[in-house]
């Protein structure tokens, strides 16, 4: 289930609306709850596997107020050789308007920092979590 | 001048390095730093003109640990015709690699929240920010 | 309602748990919930009244690791002259335990920063906050 | 030497104030610094001593704004059995007046999490700590 966020005052800066650097502990947030959702997360990571975010690309959209409601959606984009997509958008449900969106960029490592091939089972795992569907289509 | 930031343990994660999102916090960090230093930022700000952060592209080079000296070196990339780009590079004088490599693209906006042209006057305001020099090469 | 926030990587420091920063964002989180739930926060707000904290005495019970699943409890404490407090319990629902628990001293302050008395009309709205009930003797 | 920090955008709130959680952070950042400049931290640390803070009592006494400089006075007071006492204030260099005091109780414990007493060795290195002195008293 995407997690909600009500937005409080610490979240935002002297503009009133959420800091820019927030927004990166939404989409973590987001993250882990897909992970959560999908597939059997301790099990993986008592394996040693560990994520590793290698680049996030965020566009601003919209902006959030306090008392805003936010909820955060994320799915798989693209899967590469190496390293794989989460898509993320950050909904403000009192407008209505996305306020951000981004491509998170992450590679799974071993317990000695090695990234590994996104192939075999550890590419069925991964699949385990659902493809990114746009928000903003369905609502 | 570069601002520095010694790593201290609310900088980290339970991975024990910088987390992502404080990444963001160290570039806004050198960013009021680079425009306070090449143009009269208070005036600027007294008229009325905002700074908007509508994309931040960052890529995660290498990791800053507790007790670690970071830097972040910023400076003027390309120039649009409504949106520019501030470059940063967080280095890690402690290790002498680079953590994070930034493109923040802006709007400067009056004080409505629309974002305006960037010429005449505003593009020589503007253009008093140094370009970028990348960090890498001369160290 | 108790809101409840699920520990993730973001919320801990390099000892693998909960920074003691981090907890005063949960409590502000609480002390919200609390107003919201218990009186019209967006009227008192609209009419110019403002919630300044002037002390926080919070004490580091026991600590919340990633994964662990917390609530924060709120409730009034002492009503002074001029101040008020509102105490919390942050519970480590996972362990059973309490993490953290805080007196906060507030006060209310005119559109112009000036503390009011708590009496009148002021004093019956704050009363609409429930009491603190302790949480460690019900579980 | 005190530590100085420039208000940011992203240190404060929408009142446009550092907000309360935030001077958790500078406190932080103020004992690191403190212990750093006055003992052998990274050999105390290597011996496996930690230590945890149990209780902060912090008083809000004026306001930090954007562009402010403040700085963290650090040193210790009392020392008990088992634990110690770090007094901090936040100076707001830009209005000369304290922003915020703070006691930071905390314990000094093994590497299997243990409080230890604070006699012989231990007492000997915690009291090249200077104490603290009043920032108000000399400026």
């Amino acid at each position: 289930m995407d997690p909600e966020i009500k937005i409080r005052g610490y979240h935002t800066d002297l503009y009133g609306h959420v800091n820019n650097a927030r927004y990166l502990e939404f989409l973590e947030e987001g993250r882990w709850q897909v992970l959560e959702d999908s597939m059997d997360l301790k099990d993986f990571m008592g394996r040693g596997f560990l994520f590793f975010v290698v680049n996030i690309n965020i566009s601003y959209l919209s902006q959030a107020w306090v008392n805003n409601l936010v909820s955060v959606r994320s799915g798989l984009g693209k899967i590469g050789n190496k390293s794989a997509v989460i898509r993320q958008q950050v909904l403000n449900k009192t407008t209505g308007k996305i306020c951000a969106s981004a491509d998170v960029t992450f590679v799974i490592s071993d317990s000695g920092g090695k990234a590994l091939k996104l192939e075999g089972e550890l590419l069925e795992i991964l699949r385990q979590v659902p493809d990114f569907e746009d928000g903003a289509a369905g609502e």
